[in-house]
């Protein structure tokens, strides 16, 4: 008898860390807000409860679900794309914004603007099928490395994010990537990196074209923008993609703001910022950075109690993989 | 031994009649290439084994899912909405295409053509809130009645196609509709009456915008097209939805014909026309139709063996309530 309950003792402590289950969040008040969270509105007997098919959250993906420095990832993939393509395109030395791209003059890149940036875009996104541009993307992904952290882009995604999609799933939740950047782009690696199948990825997207080659249907790339899933853009692409409004919502920018008030719309939701405070092992920035600008949405999301995330207190690890790993 | 047998044998044929996933699907060559599909993809012995992730079916709606005469009931829809808001628009007496409407005058409305058309959407599906308009929609499903049949709209479903429904996703497909209908009408109704959740609704659309009012976000319906889920734009849009092909189409027109090529690009899949030959149950209609036309893909689905359903030979029923039910 005495020998029994020894055993449970020994078991005890295994057991429950085995239930912890976002095991790369410190204890405190961010990870407790989760919980209490998911537990009120799974549990039939909360005032709070809400019925599988309308437990929907939503997950801004740069900056929230991977990083986002020195710039967006998949402004990376272009870059390297414009690399690739110069071979058959010798005007480009002498042509901005690529001259830029292929001399690694970042000062001229961001003098081209937004005129530049579409230029861009219409070489390494359109003028592809969409079976063509996902392969592209795909074999990127392969080789690619980021350039200062040296490892594969899907290495650098959050650890502690990926227990929170997992634990949200594991409640009876459908979860959404709703982000600034490219559908396309996002859905050839959604699926393997964050468990999130296509049909729940929405993002920013250019017009495709229905034709018929060879008596084979593929749809072509244009290059002319569909819609910009950011800011205000954001409870659109909801609306659109999804037609219900989320219960939670997690961003880290003020491109995520009015998604996160769309979602407070309703009595008992929760909305979480992401707020990166940790230049060693990630990095730190906030107002006036270029990407992921946090400032309005910081001040409103105190003032408000929304769930801000301080990574460098809140995460005990940062990446599944690397150097800050177990 | 004898005795327990003999049970057995008079519990056998309430047994497989129950095990029937089709029961109101007549026995013969269509029912049997629907089971036949089923089975070859989920059997995990077969070469045309499909993943779960990957068992994606998409579905018309008009003609293939419920009825679609004398004309698309969201048609019928905007009429009611007309007339209902004409009190506080006296001009309309005299101003077409209100006028024809307001008078049920069909050649005048026609007349007003596809202008016409965008002005009736304009007043009767813009201008308010998505909220309000869900609200509206909701209200006239529970009050009207079909022109001539006499019945609430949603009472003309398939019963046949709702099996159809059902027997997929028993078997793990998630099922689509894909509409040329409006995607916020469809929504609106489609989980209750399908089983299809609004994220699995894909259809035509017009703009929104998000806007604050006494600080509280809504998405305000513009009166401009967004996008016509219809005819070439029926595989652009299960791009832009659901991002990977379908494995089972089911369609009843030309406006379905891309859709049905666009699923035949993988190598095994099923491609299925409802076609309405049953005049007396539901209506006869398919060439030269000015709704739901079938004239190229009924040839096409013929030529190539899609799956081509006789409504009065294949049916046993046609609507889950009403004179030719049970």
């Amino acid at each position: 008898m005495t020998r029994v309950f020894l055993i449970l003792i020994l078991f005890l402590p295994s057991t429950l860390q085995a239930e912890d289950p976002l095991p790369s969040w410190n204890d405190g008040p961010t990870k407790a807000s989760i919980i209490e969270f998911v537990n009120s509105v799974t549990d039939k007997e909360s005032e709070y409860f809400v019925p599988v098919p309308e437990r929907i959250a939503v997950f801004d993906n740069d900056g929230t679900l991977w990083s986002e420095q020195p710039v967006y990832f998949q402004l990376l993939f272009a870059n390297d794309r414009v690399k690739a393509l110069a071979k058959d395109h010798p005007e480009w030395k002498t042509e901005q914004p690529f001259q830029a791209v292929l001399e690694n003059d970042m000062n001229a890149l961001v003098a081209s603007g937004k005129e530049g940036l579409l230029k861009i875009l219409a070489v390494t996104h359109a003028g592809m099928t969409t079976d063509e541009f996902a392969e592209t993307v795909r074999d990127w992904l392969k080789t690619a490395r980021h350039p200062t952290k040296k490892v594969p882009y899907t290495d650098l995604v959050y650890q502690p994010m990926l227990e929170v999609l997992q634990y949200l799933r594991a409640n009876g939740f459908k979860t959404f990537i709703v982000s600034g950047g490219g559908i396309d782009f996002l859905r050839v690696w959604a699926e393997d990196v964050y468990g999130i199948p296509p049909e729940q990825v929405v993002g920013s997207s250019i017009k495709v074209k229905y034709e018929e080659r060879d008596g084979k249907p593929v749809l072509v790339r244009l290059p002319e923008i569909n819609f910009i899933d950011d800011k205000e853009g954001k409870p659109v692409g909801i609306n659109t993609h999804i037609g219900r409004a989320p219960i939670a919502a997690f961003g880290n920018s003020d491109g995520d703001f009015a998604m996160l008030k769309w979602t407070d719309r309703k009595s008992h939701t929760l909305k979480v910022l992401v707020h990166h405070t940790d230049d060693k092992r990630e990095w730190a920035y906030d107002r006036g950075s270029h990407v992921g600008g946090l400032d309005k949405a910081l001040d409103y999301a105190r003032q408000h109690h929304w769930t801000v995330v301080d990574m460098k207190a809140d995460w005990k690890r940062i990446s599944p993989s690397g150097p800050d790993s177990d």
